[in-house]
């Protein structure tokens, strides 16, 4: 019997060299590889060749594994082949549910490590030229979803409002119009946003704009998931440090890499 | 002349394997690398060999350079060799005077790319089994300084203290104290806390205990800077998720790899 093992790996939010040596070399010794949909899917090449590579996302129109059916095939695979690699799009840690499946393999004897990732949440902004930090600007920022467990926009989202730190939400283009609404009424109208969909990859859109106009404009444009949205003054950065210049109407949509 | 060109580079913790690929490429095309105080020393073997190498971080009892002065060094190396590397721990744009160095370098008319890096505030708690979201647990984090410019604990800590958040505090152990105090009176005084100093090193050493506690054991237990604090329920998983068993005080310290 191979030695059961869990690996839960950050593959970075798209593009494929924003993985770390030290993901790398775990992929290397992996007897399977169970991957997300925000994987870049060229990274099972560090694998193995006789790995066995499993896809456990979310496809439109085909049935996709529960979490619960995804720990259970981790613990399974993990008795039959030996070393699991669990990679996840960006950090495992950042609402990559990875609580449930560590949880899962250590109660089934499993003995589990996590190798941290480059996430989305800072990184996408990064790569548009969108810090989010700035001294002086923004001394904190707020990385949030707008999706809980309950279905609700979480209460955060008020506080965070409220708060001068740069706030990031994920997995909240389709609660955006409301969560625009709480900004306004903590007297962010004029705030600026940005909204990044498919960041670093070929497919990249992004959209800017201000707290007050970003939710028509992202509908109107047809920016949806999966996006990263940044509210806050260090929006600004990316027309000063890019030396990009905004449309008449301050925002702007196109694609690059 | 040579083309004048800065990348920023996010080197990671301080674990010579958490650097990304995209780093690594850009640091072999560097003539000129500058490099801070926490970034590990061994990355400076991917810069080619004629590449010249200056250390711009602070040293205890050695004059250290002024950011002004950093960002001169910057645009004269580019200037004089071409491509500077300004090699930063963690990410880049967190807490890393990224935006300061870009102005300058745009200004003189340098262009300016960003590669990020494995930030310490995300994954140095991860590395010790403390995920920053946990689902029905923690639905966001708060990445905060303990050090804003005006040398004020930010009003931003009194609002993450009433929060759900995980929140992460960076450069604050010399006001660990006052920082617990606002916890203490937004009724989080039983909420647990890590305090991890130089994580993912050799150095490492973990400090867990409760909000009400923690400030006087880092005292005695002498754990200072470089550290991430965390505080949140999420600090519990590491007992539970690593199979660490608390000392009967609830707190303990040791030094792992
Ligand atoms: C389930 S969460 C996982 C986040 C991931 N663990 C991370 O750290 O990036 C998925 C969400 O991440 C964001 N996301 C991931 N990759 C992205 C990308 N390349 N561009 C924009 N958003 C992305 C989107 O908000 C998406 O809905
Ligand atoms: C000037 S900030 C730069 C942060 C960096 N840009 C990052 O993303 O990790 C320096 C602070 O980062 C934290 N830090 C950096 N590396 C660390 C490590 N290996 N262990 C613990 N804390 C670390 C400490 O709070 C330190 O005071």
């Amino acid at each position: 019997m191979p030695e059961a093992a869990l690996t839960l790996i950050g593959a970075g939010p798209g593009d494929p060299e924003m993985i770390t040596l030290k993901a790398i070399r775990a992929l290397g010794s992996a007897d399977v590889v169970l991957y997300d949909a925000l994987v870049n899917p060229q990274l099972l090449e560090y694998a193995p060749k006789q790995a066995v590579c499993q896809f456990v996302g979310k496809r439109f129109g085909c049935h996709s594994l529960s979490q619960d059916e995804i720990n259970e095939l981790i613990i399974s695979s993990a008795k039959q082949y030996g070393h699991v690699v669990r990679l996840k799009g960006g950090d495992p840690f950042v609402f990559g549910r990875a609580v449930e499946e560590i949880e899962a393999a250590s109660r089934a004897g499993i003995r589990v490590k996590v190798v941290p990732g480059i996430s989305s949440a800072l990184s996408v902004p990064a790569m548009q030229m969108i810090p989010l930090t700035s001294r002086g600007v923004a001394e904190s920022f707020w990385v949030t979803t707008g999706t809980t467990r309950s279905g609700d926009i979480s209460g955060d989202v008020y506080l965070a409002a409220r708060s001068t730190a740069t706030v990031v939400i994920l997995m909240a283009m389709s609660r955006i119009g409301a969560i625009m609404d709480i900004f306004k009424e903590a007297g962010k109208t004029n705030v600026p946003v940005a909204v990044i969909q498919n960041g670093t990859t070929d497919q990249e859109k992004i959209l800017t704009g201000k707290v007050s106009g970003i939710a028509a404009e992202a509908e109107a444009q047809g920016v949806g998931n999966p996006a990263v949205i940044v509210i806050g003054e260090v929006v600004k950065w990316r027309e000063q440090l890019a030396g990009i210049v905004a449309s008449a109407q301050g925002h702007y949509i196109y694609e690059e890499r």
